[in-house]
């Protein structure tokens, strides 16, 4: 059998290591360069995707199209490719609500294409054992099949239609929830004084947790204009469940109280500064 | 100099072993056998603490008051003893806000008493290490000195009144909001049908994340209906220093959820149902 074109949007950091995955389990990799960075054009070369100019040239010549976007923008991408009649098996891997990975598969199918839900564990997909690509619904095992031999681990999922997803919200539910809610205790003892108390009482029965939220403080700034987007989907989740949305409300308010140091030399200090500036409205 | 008169209000499993902790140091401690129940009878009787009748006769011979009961008591539990005319020196060592700490002092004042603040950092102190005692404020050292030599660590604080209560509710804001969070989590893969899968991918990546899991989820049931009321006053703080509070009000639902389960054998499953019948409105 031949093997399926890959339509790959975008190849961003995380997007261009699913594509250099894809790959390696031999289909080739197509990528649309229209209103991309250098940077962009620089990184899918590298993982020896193949531009082509526009979204339309994309759709046209794909068998399967992968999104690999902000949360924010998976609706977008996804009209966009079904507005161009796509009829393929549209793979949705972002960090997205299970209602809104099943409003994107209803865009999709209504388009005339066959969706497969997704989500991504770990980093950009760079070593072996690193990271897990999760799927779910029917179709899924077509999309799995791409990855054979790479980089990129997959688990296919029992539970239908937006199990993935809710894999993907419950895992970042935990690891990006209590960073920001470690961000924020930090900040509270810097507002109240009392920080190196704290950090000492921490080093004698809290162990590592002191150096856990200076790595995070120092880390999260660049990423946190992302994080936030990504902490609606998990506090929609929650609350769907009939759960607290609260703590990812919370955490949303903390990565936004962030992002304004992106792309900015910042100090420790200056990341808990902004955050004492947040607004305490949730 | 004769050592000074302690009433201890009240000697629950905290309370008690904090009563012990003066006796070690050498001070009489006597508490009001007024309404409490045998088993808190025993254990002060257990801890050398001698038994008067009334909260009168309590206050009548206490040089120093020390406050150990559930948050939303503290108030209470001091407008009694000011009420009473006290004159001698209040230490409140409960889980509240800097601002309700405040008030007490306030509440304290007015009725002619010296005030204190407090916050107790561990288990009940029944083994050297594990337990520290924070003070802060004009007349801490004279608490302090209660407990030389005893198993409570003390730890005296500069940031002056508020600076004790302030350390207690952020360190409690990362161990009892993080637990909330955890419960939480597993709630929702359980609401959503992945939890095994979520928990295999924390045991490839988040090395020990389940164990904490299910052990909170045993462990904090009988605990819950104290742990609401202390959310409350973590979240205030948050709010006072102009950061999120949702996390904490989101914790205070989690842990009103699982405060039906007092007192009941329960199963972690059982524990994660509860929390899916918590309503998300926060």
């Amino acid at each position: 059998m031949s093997l399926p074109t890959v339509g790959l949007l975008h190849p961003g950091a995380m997007g261009s290591s699913v594509g250099a995955a894809v790959r390696a389990g031999g289909a080739e990799v197509i990528w649309a360069s229209e209103g991309r960075s250098a940077a962009t054009c620089e990184r899918a070369a590298g993982d020896g995707l193949t531009e082509v100019a526009t979204l339309a040239g994309l759709v046209e010549v794909s068998d399967i199209v992968i999104s690999v976007c902000p949360p924010h923008s998976a609706q977008d991408v996804a009209s966009s490719v079904a507005a161009l009649g796509f009829g393929g098996t549209y793979a949705d891997l972002n960090a997205i609500a299970p209602a809104s990975s099943r409003e994107v598969a209803g865009i999709i199918e209504t388009g005339g294409g066959r969706y497969v839900d997704g989500g991504i564990v770990g980093p950009p997909a760079r070593s072996p054992g690193t990271t897990r690509l999760y799927l779910s619904g029917p179709g899924a095992e077509s999309v799995a099949a791409l990855f054979d031999g790479s980089l990129l681990g997959v688990v296919s999922l029992d539970g239908g239609l937006g199990a993935a997803s809710a894999l993907k919200m419950a895992y970042a539910a935990w690891t990006k929830g209590s960073a920001a809610l470690l961000m924020a205790v930090r900040a509270l003892a810097a507002a109240e004084g009392i920080e190196q108390d704290l950090v000492r009482e921490w080093d004698l029965s809290q162990p590592g947790l002191s150096d856990r939220s200076a790595d995070v403080a120092t880390r999260t700034p660049e990423k946190a204009w992302r994080f936030s987007g990504e902490m609606r989907e998990i506090a929609a989740t929650f609350a769907a469940a009939g759960l607290p949305d609260g703590f990812h409300r919370a955490a949303e308010a903390v990565y936004e109280g962030l992002s304004p140091l992106r792309d900015r030399e910042h100090s420790f200090e200056e990341a808990l500064l902004a955050l004492c500036e947040t607004e305490g409205d949730n």
